[in-house]
């Protein structure tokens, strides 16, 4: 039944992932196309319910694209993100369940989510943002510093970089080399007994 | 500017967390308060908009909070859950803005939010889900396996387990030790090209 607990991760590994890893306003240096894969084959292995993987990437590295997205930014995230050597899209198609039968070929699951668009929203919304998480942790398991935000407006985003689809933006997700000095002081986070309990 | 790039995680590591890691259905050993706590102390590193952390966690582990869980559970979902060690519920504070003086304290975040409910409740989802997905690393991370769904009654859950709370449930985790023969065969994900492009 229960197998043998498998080894935490070294304490290194856990600084890079978690411990230590910061939100970077000051991103530079190389992010490869290879590397941009090398990330999405790590990232696309999350699991999501149903195995739906509703998330959609643009990966926004030209001049000419970065051009495009420029004013959909907030203001105090234009800068940075003009800067970034990679600026990712993360957006997730509400019609994720025309790929089920390839996606999830055991079961009909196409069935379960076919109707109105409403009736999928929340499950495309729920599960790409946890793709987005995966994204950012893999990029990060590979060595890159990440500046994700939710600071620009995603319709004019949509318009421009999924028109005529299905896919709506959720979030960004600025990748490259991060500068440690253009940190700002780290943030508190809530204690245990604020966030949690063992029930 | 740039920095020199951090090494990538060894290969084990990407194995562990991505690459290897599988949803389990049938998980057994001990999750101690210890191992709960310390996972807690991992995941809350993980970054959400203004520092946000909307996510509230129960951990559910004693018979008797399991007995109250049991019956908002799909029946597909309820056996495996119920063997589990624990479960983790993932919910997200509607009001997580009350906090932000303490979260992000250099600026009047709290203001940002106020209003009606509505206007903050996808940040909630959004961030709280994010959180979520940190939770599924993080254990991976220390070791532990999971087992992720979405397939219960949350209003249920919100009455038994955030009465008289603005907190809504999002989804379940189920944490433990896996056994790989009772896995199912991996299903496919899909390639670079039907998820991804790089603009």
């Amino acid at each position: 039944m229960a197998q043998h607990p498998h080894e935490a991760l070294d304490p290194q590994a856990l600084d890079r992932l978690f411990r230590e890893a910061r939100t970077h306003n000051e991103l530079g240096g190389e992010v490869s196309d290879d590397t941009i894969r090398a990330l999405y084959e790590l990232l696309k292995w999350g699991p999501t319910s149903a195995n739906m993987s509703p998330a959609r990437f643009v990966f926004v590295k030209s001049p000419e694209a970065k051009a495009l997205l420029e004013p959909a930014l907030d203001e105090g995230n234009r800068a940075k993100t003009m800067a970034a050597p990679v600026t990712v899209i993360i957006g997730h198609d509400e019609d994720f369940h025309e790929k089920l039968p390839y996606l999830f070929p055991h079961v009909d699951a196409r069935s379960w989510f076919e109707g109105p668009r409403e009736g999928r929203s929340a499950a495309a919304f729920r599960n790409g943002t946890l793709q987005g998480a995966y994204l950012i942790l893999a990029a990060r398991a590979l060595g890159l510093d990440t500046g994700p935000m939710s600071g620009f407006n995603n319709a004019m985003v949509d318009e421009t970089f999924f028109k005529d689809t299905t896919v709506k933006s959720n979030f960004l997700v600025n990748l490259g080399h991060g500068n440690p000095a253009a940190l700002f002081p780290r943030s508190p986070r809530l204690p245990f007994e604020e966030a949690a309990r063992i029930a």
